[in-house]
């Protein structure tokens, strides 16, 4: 296996675009991660794309022949291009499918991307189109959504571990906070402790500043082998992991809904590949869809024990300067979460750390990031470590 | 790269299947294979599946975790399961990603598999969701669905080349004559050339008959490292292609739209992997979605010249016995067209040829099978070449 670099990225503007559709989103994000890696289309070997729903979304399917048509990279040069799909899994699945091209020396330039347009149709289809990614005969055809889902998680980690309501408010504070200094964020502004708790209940215990919203976006990284990253650029990033796990589709299959065995396993995974443990992890982008979901993932990811990460959120040890920075993109809740954008986009911001180009957002002298990305109510978890020495 | 073999093949029964439900039909094909190649469910190290659209047609994205789930895969074992879209080429890719991830070292047994249910709605919405295949906003926006597409390639071929209905009508003929003797097909009842004329018209030239059904099924193969193919089973089948390629989404950015460039250069790029000419492939399952996607699939293969594949299968070439059998499996058309399915169905079929298996459909002698998956009106294809010697 050869080692992998990331030589280009880009990020568009995530938040309600209507003024775009899927293939103006996708194609800016394209020629912006080649234009960043100063890579020429000829170059360019394959091009894997995450996406959930183009489908229910805006009726669209075939999207992988669809970008390298509109990237001009169909008619003469006929790149092959690939959509992946593990709902809001798919962009992390996307990068990962890039890797192994690229690591097993089938392929050398690829694209890996992601993107959803998900507001071309009323928020309620969106909500059913999204429970396509929940267990359709014994959860969706119930009524059950998301929230409804991850409400029932959050009540039994309550119930287990004492987490509070404000403990899971000052996931979003922290991720409002973080997102107000990134200029692709959905939402800019931050929010208190009160706000959280004052805003319409959505599912018991989760207000709606609890969950994560409606998002057109789409992000790209350019893959190289790390034989050649220079070439291309004077700060490629080092894939050190890829990792994939599956677990149930409906949660009552499982053992004990409060850790998504999916994430414990592909977390493991990762660190094994990487022989490193949470203790090297700089900062992680993990996948808070709900507020509730980002405090699970830090315990099911070994930074915290199981059933203190409300409490070690609450301290402040998640936030930019703590023991671990978590989403400093501002992650799914202030970020937004295209869903199959979000994988890609987790793997842009820890690059843009790992380059030392964050801004006001950046943690001081991080090296090595980790980025964790969740289908559906964790069937499916998908990781990686990326670092900045080889 | 490794060599790569299938060492187990399996197809459900397909047709209108109401009684079964997409996790049963994905469940029989898995499990039949994996009891074809003697393999247990420890040793599997991914899966892949092919499926164009879950989402439409029976609300249910996610569908890679939802079978490791069901196949009892992700409870203890967290196998990673994958879906790849590329419209009616799903399954082609779901093939070519396992053979990648074989052949790349870094899985060994990986099973690779197709699946679609269509008919759990109503046809006129089968029809408004195999749209999403073409380009919704050039396309499909203006209400074309395949079956116009494919007219409108079939009337081009008719005025430049002369092809006539009776030629197209020829390849259902002889497409249902394959099928009868196929144990799984959705028809198996002989047609005329008279009764595809008489049949109600479609899209003017295609009549009904010379359009592939509506289909429930699915189909799965286990891919193994060749080195170690014999440990499971007495006839091994060796990989000695994979390729895709892009195209233009919508038919009118096309230069000539009875030649399907992506067909051509995929063909191409087969062809040079394993070092072969259309001259040594003994048979060839094709995409033949329309009679007259059948008619330029020979011709964008090689296996005739542009312009003459309407009368080279009205003078028998293509049926069994003939110079080149096409669609010894029934093809799309008799066998059915279940999307995701029928790029693993396809290489099903050459499998059990390969092995001598194919009772009544048997071609003489067959060694070097060929497998064409085209997704939507061409801006996807997907090549694999198979043999019985390494």
């Amino acid at each position: 296996m050869r080692d992998v670099a990331i030589i280009g990225v880009k990020t568009t503007k995530f938040g309600e675009n209507w003024d775009v559709s899927l293939r103006d989103i996708i194609t800016e994000a394209g020629v912006g991660a080649l234009e960043d890696a100063r890579v020429t289309g000829e170059e360019i070997d394959a091009i894997i794309v995450g996406n959930m729903s183009g489908g229910q979304f805006i009726e669209q399917e075939h999207i992988g022949a669809l970008i390298a048509d509109y990237a001009g990279l169909a008619k003469e040069l006929h790149v092959p291009a690939t959509r992946v799909e593990a709902a809001c899994a798919s962009g992390g699945l996307a990068l990962r499918q890039g890797i192994h091209a690229v690591a097993s020396g089938l392929e050398d330039i690829v694209v890996a991307a992601g993107v959803e347009k998900m507001t071309d149709i009323s928020s309620t289809s969106a909500s059913t189109a999204l429970a396509a990614a929940a267990d359709r005969e014994w959860e969706g055809i119930m009524g059950a959504t998301f929230p409804g889902l991850y409400a029932m998680i959050a009540k039994l980690h309550m119930h287990k571990y004492g987490t509070t309501s404000e403990q899971l408010a000052q996931v979003a504070v922290k991720n409002h906070a973080n997102g107000a200094h990134n200029p692709i964020a959905q939402y800019r502004n931050k929010i208190s402790v009160e706000d959280v708790l004052r805003s319409i209940m959505v599912a018991d215990p989760l207000h709606i500043f609890d969950c994560s919203p409606i998002t057109d976006g789409a992000a790209a990284v350019i893959l190289a082998p790390a034989d050649i990253a220079h070439k291309y650029t004077d700060t490629p990033i080092y894939v050190k992991a890829t990792s994939q796990a599956s677990d149930t589709l409906a949660l009552h299959d499982r053992k004990d809904i409060t850790t998504l065995a999916a994430s414990v396993e592909a977390g493991k995974r990762a660190f094994k590949m990487a022989k490193l443990t949470p203790k090297d992890i700089d900062l992680v982008e993990v996948h808070d869809c709900f507020t509730i979901a980002e405090i699970c993932a830090i315990e099911d990811l070994g930074f915290v024990k199981k059933g203190e990460g409300g409490k070690f959120t609450e301290e402040g040890n998640t936030a930019i300067g703590g023991k671990i920075p978590v989403n400093t993109s501002g992650g799914l809740k202030a970020c937004g979460h295209p869903v199959g954008a979000t994988g890609i986009k987790q793997a842009v911001e820890i690059v843009e750390q790992l380059r030392g180009d964050a801004g006001k957002r950046q943690v001081d002298g991080a090296e090595i990031g980790m980025t964790h990305n969740v289908g559906g109510s964790g069937a499916t978890a998908v990781v990686h470590i990326l670092s900045r020495d080889r």
